[in-house]
């Protein structure tokens, strides 16, 4: 198969980064106001898709940031920003539910979490 | 693969990991021997997917590795060995389509590596 007509499958061109150029990407809100930055992404390495963005918002001079983990689909890319944006408000971050001790990989704080975000679960 | 009362899709619990995690990781052939490494992911921001890993190999001691991009889908994940398993050779990566100038995100050279490996581009 070659392609001088290439299916994009509706990717822009630029949207394929190394896992390493997505940490520390800005995230804002859509009218523009910077919520906080992805600190890293969790990936499940079984099925090869991103399941959540942990990300860093708060504080001041990186004092005082909060971590919260949320659901990739919540986060699109806007190649003009050069960031993500999310309709994720500071509020909802703040009132999100709590990780349990056993970290991410956790179904019963994964459920709650997408229901929080009023999401289906990414591995249905 | 083990599952509680909770809805895996089909995960094993330890599958999910940070993407700072992966990069290092020992790539192994089907019997066990080491392939190379991932040095990073390359992730389509846009859809959310894996779609290749940068896998590094031969060499000795870290000189003289050579690089080759290969599709996400070619790496199982196996627990046993805490590392990625692929039926790709190290003959098959001494002759694997080589990138063009415009880096991975080269439709073109995306469709002659899936060719290569007889697989489907990540995107369809």
């Amino acid at each position: 198969m070659t392609s001088t007509d290439v299916d994009t499958g509706g990717r822009a061109p630029n949207s394929l980064v190394p896992s390493t150029a997505v940490d520390g990407t800005d995230v804002y809100s859509p009218n523009g106001d910077k919520v906080g930055h992805i600190d890293h992404l969790m990936i499940d390495k079984q099925s090869g898709n991103v399941a959540y963005a942990v990300m860093h918002f708060g504080g001041f001079l990186g004092m005082g940031e909060e971590e919260q983990t949320i659901p990739w689909r919540k986060l699109s890319y806007d190649t003009s920003r050069d960031g993500f944006v999310t309709d994720i408000t500071k509020e909802q971050l703040d009132t999100a539910p709590a990780r349990g001790d056993s970290g991410v990989a956790d179904r019963d704080y994964e459920m709650r979490l997408h229901d929080y975000y009023g999401m289906n679960p990414y591995w249905i």
